[in-house]
């Protein structure tokens, strides 16, 4: 780490400062500037403490950091893309996958209605939420365990993978029991208990990015999973929280092709929450697509406008056909097969 | 709710609106404009399905709420301040609150010392971190029960009663067992199974706002523990994620203001997270109280450039003292008491 | 507009405001609901006051605009997309514009070098700013009109268009007789006075939006544009200012698809400025592309390392030629030509 | 400056980093860390190119600065408060200052009225928009030179020192003739050319921060000023851009701790454009006194609900009253005098 003292510190406080490094563990480098005295403080900044506490002193003005934070989500620790067996379907190689289905498992004929449009379409993996995170309390909660067993049905009928979100650090046993991958929703994504005993599992985990994460936050949290033993981690981009109201989120699309150049971690991109409107999907897609998306998730259902939750930006079985002939082009331009 | 349909609407498109606001429960009032048509649909948006869904429709440009969502935590529902009973310190009444102690529980030297002083200088309950939500799992993750231990102890010692945070469900109730307060952490602020399960304790709860969260979602946060049978809530601004990069998060303090005016519950500032350097402190609880707080949570260390976690935003023993000095002008101007 | 009453508003209180609404020259039409009254004002709202001013009444909950506020500009008003004749270049048709060249004008070696570079790439449209607003003032704040002369040597030289940034309403003249093309930066992207003057000239503008400017304020400013008689306005999508700290700013790709959505007007994505990174620019590029994009505008210097400004998202020669090509497949997906 | 190089950067490549700075004019001093090799260059960053081009290069990570950019604006160079002179009434000193009138100048009896009644309250400057920066082109954009008129005839009537915005290069001479207080406006807050104009007139400048502007952007956007020469600088806080809903702007009162903290120049804030709504006003003024402003910008109008512009953030005349009455124990805490 850097510490830059402030401008006019005394010999005596630039010794404390120095003083202070080697009782954490670091050893001191300093150097005389024009302006400003700063101590390089070499020593491994992920075994050690963060020294960003001596910035209580008055003489150190700011604490800067070297190193990244990450291990095993970095690029550098895995330099080879992972790609991770959701029970047989791959993901993160050369094959994309569209996982595909309504935000909120319903009834038995919505999902399996649903279940078998996305399959016909192109989708191998299905999505469904039996346990809802809603804002308020007076909204549709999810049907629970009965959710839970029309997606195992639904898995019987068609053969599709299973995704669906766990909330509660006391469900993920019994969801365990449903998924093909546990899904980690952008309310949860720094709920670290929770990340933990998903990693128990071994299941797949597809983490969802925070309204408001940073990236590196968001590969810490990856982290989190890795480093408790689990490597089946899949990276989900849904939007962050801007100033924009056009839409509910801003898309970062960005984000996919950093996380994919610091990370080996495969990249998902979720349109349908990330912009919360059904006409914006398509063009989504085919931007995540472009820039390095290894798999969509949609919201698909028979009838959005009656839908239980999140109607507006669910798409028809039409426009989920639409949508994967839609992006053809733009696997071909990126070498993938669909 | 208020349907916008896009100019031009057909009137059969209308009909199809009008139609499905029926079908969701609501009774359709068309109002035909100069451009647009809007159809107003009278019913309870509380009770019934959120009409968000019919953009879903092309035809629909926008949906517009009438109502606010929030009911139990309402200024209408209760129009006198709440006070909790915290153990017999009563928080949100004329008496101002001070919560103050170190960020992380280390040692029974650094607990019962900080103890100690911020009793002296005029707290009344004490803070401290047994289990710490750190951004990376190579940080210090608290002492845990050994940290619940220590705070019981303190307490015995002094007096002061006790805040600390639970991150996990299946700490909730031994948890409770030590905590006078459960404090809810901006990470967990939408972790409604965490919120669910500290609503069942009867506890006093401090829910701190979420990083990106907008009032009206922390006061539906709030609404989860209010309606799952715990009144006693108290709401926590602690700083929101902006652009600014000068502090570590933006404190909001017009969300205390807006908070108070919308709500009945107390309110408490944290301006430690608020703005993560110790410089700041005293000037952003001037402006706290100010603005209506009924309390702070302040982070104190005997020595911060050596604390274990945050140490940039805690301040020593003589900071505290002269905090609570420099705020009086402030309680007198409030016309509250210490 | 839709004037929402709060909850309790007693007949009196309805009828001061049905009166207001009446003197402000909409025609009010009042809806009684379940749990409150709303009462819809019927009236051109572009050509009326804003209703909004009726939030001062103490009866007033909130005030929610109907009619979008853009005219000329809007997609209903000229549903085919327009293409901007640039000196003979067209840009928002069949064929994908490539502009190019340094951040600023630095000499006549490092201009003519770069412009015969993406001349031989591709590009048909020369980048270089001889005005450039410098957060700080003790930056190089550009060359003026030498910069200026040596980019008419350029076109001279290479047949190049060119397009240059105008800071100034008293340089508006004399940097149109320069420019093919007159850009507006982020920071000026509501200086609207500097807008009426861009437009009198009748000479293409390129509108970047604001750093934190919402889509329907960046529309509006085009519509100054617009308003002001000059038809030849292309938008561009640089990045907004976000809570992330990877990237310089966000580039928000969603936008461009939006942008397109609801106006006619072409598109183009600076992606040098959009993550401020060379490592990430090919990426959002391919992005952009994919999401319907009409031309890119990139930041291209014959030795990065030291340009006299934004040297790090600045691409080499050879960057550039590789950039083109990376993107054809893109081109290809959406059938446009280079 | 501090150059971060990559894990297992070769030594010719730490060579190449090194002469690189020595050409851009630093002198380096490598540190060979545990993971990293950081190079530190010394040199005044102010009078030196900005290294952070050197990223271009692969084995460059980062590159962090140490200075901090402002020279003229830093309380390191003017340890005292300054205090403007606005035509004898002082700003910055133990005096506190009551800023208050209209948004926009509508007609004479509107003016004249508004400013006897804050006259009356306790104002020393009435403020007034002639020329109104509007999102939408077709909004009122002020009576201009009439306005200008009307202000004039305000100051003769009253004695009341007059602040109104100037939005154009070319109205800064005509503009100044009639205000005591030049304002830059939000959305020209990094509209250099304006801001050098204003500078030559050596009238008194009060400067709003930006929409998304950071701190350090906004100081040295007053380092524009105070380097061409002006010295007679005023800060506006106004509120940021956020994702919050609930007010139009979020008010950042620690901006104002914290700009008195690094600058000297006074700090105003303004409540009324800060939240945009008028039951918000008082509150924010009284944190905005507890946090060290020297004086408050208040738009008031005799019938907020009929008002031009902004009606729903402008207060009543008796809302003025009671704003100075609610603030005098805040005035006292400070001590300060009204």
């Amino acid at each position: 780490m850097i510490i830059v003292l402030r401008p006019g510190a005394s010999p005596a406080q630039i010794d404390e400062v120095i003083a202070e490094v080697k009782i954490l563990g670091y050893e001191p480098s300093p150097i005389i500037g024009v302006a400003q005295t700063v101590i390089a403080a070499i020593g491994d900044e992920r075994t050690h403490q963060n020294l960003e506490s001596l910035t209580a002193l008055p003489q150190v003005e700011s604490v800067l950091r070297v190193q990244k934070r990450y291990k095993l989500a970095s690029r550098e620790s895995h330099p080879a893309n992972s790609v991770i067996d959701v029970a047989g379907v791959p993901v993160g190689g050369p094959q994309f996958t569209f996982m595909a289905g309504p935000c909120s498992v319903e009834s038995a004929d919505q999902l399996f209605a649903t279940a078998e449009a996305v399959k016909a379409a192109g989708a191998t993996i299905l999505r469904g939420g039996a346990y809802k995170p809603r804002t308020s309390p007076y909204e549709f909660q999810g049907l629970g365990k009965e959710g839970l067993r029309l997606l195992r049905e639904a898995r019987e009928r068609t053969g599709l993978k299973i995704i669906t979100e766990v909330l509660s650090e006391r469900d993920v046993e019994h969801v365990a029991e449903t998924a093909d991958i546990l899904q980690i929703g952008a309310r949860n994504s720094q709920n670290f208990q929770l990340l933990i005993e998903c990693a128990r599992t071994q299941k797949p985990v597809l983490l969802k990015r925070g309204l408001s994460e940073r990236i590196e936050e968001w590969l810490l949290a990856s982290e989190y999973l890795l480093a408790h033993g689990n490597p089946n981690v899949m990276l989900c981009e849904r939007g962050i929280r801007t100033f924009e109201t056009y839409t509910r989120n801003t898309l970062d699309l960005s984000a996919v092709a950093i996380a994919k150049k610091e990370s080996h971690l495969p990249v998902i991109v979720d349109p349908s929450q990330g912009c919360g409107r059904a006409d914006l999907v398509i063009a989504l897609c085919c931007g995540a697509i472009a820039m390095g998306a290894d798999g969509l998730l949609v919201e698909v259902h028979p009838t959005p406008a009656e839908a239980w939750s999140d109607g507006q930006q669910q798409i028809t079985f039409d426009g989920f056909r639409d949508l994967v002939a839609a992006v053809q082009p733009f696997l071909t331009a990126v070498n993938r097969t669909a």
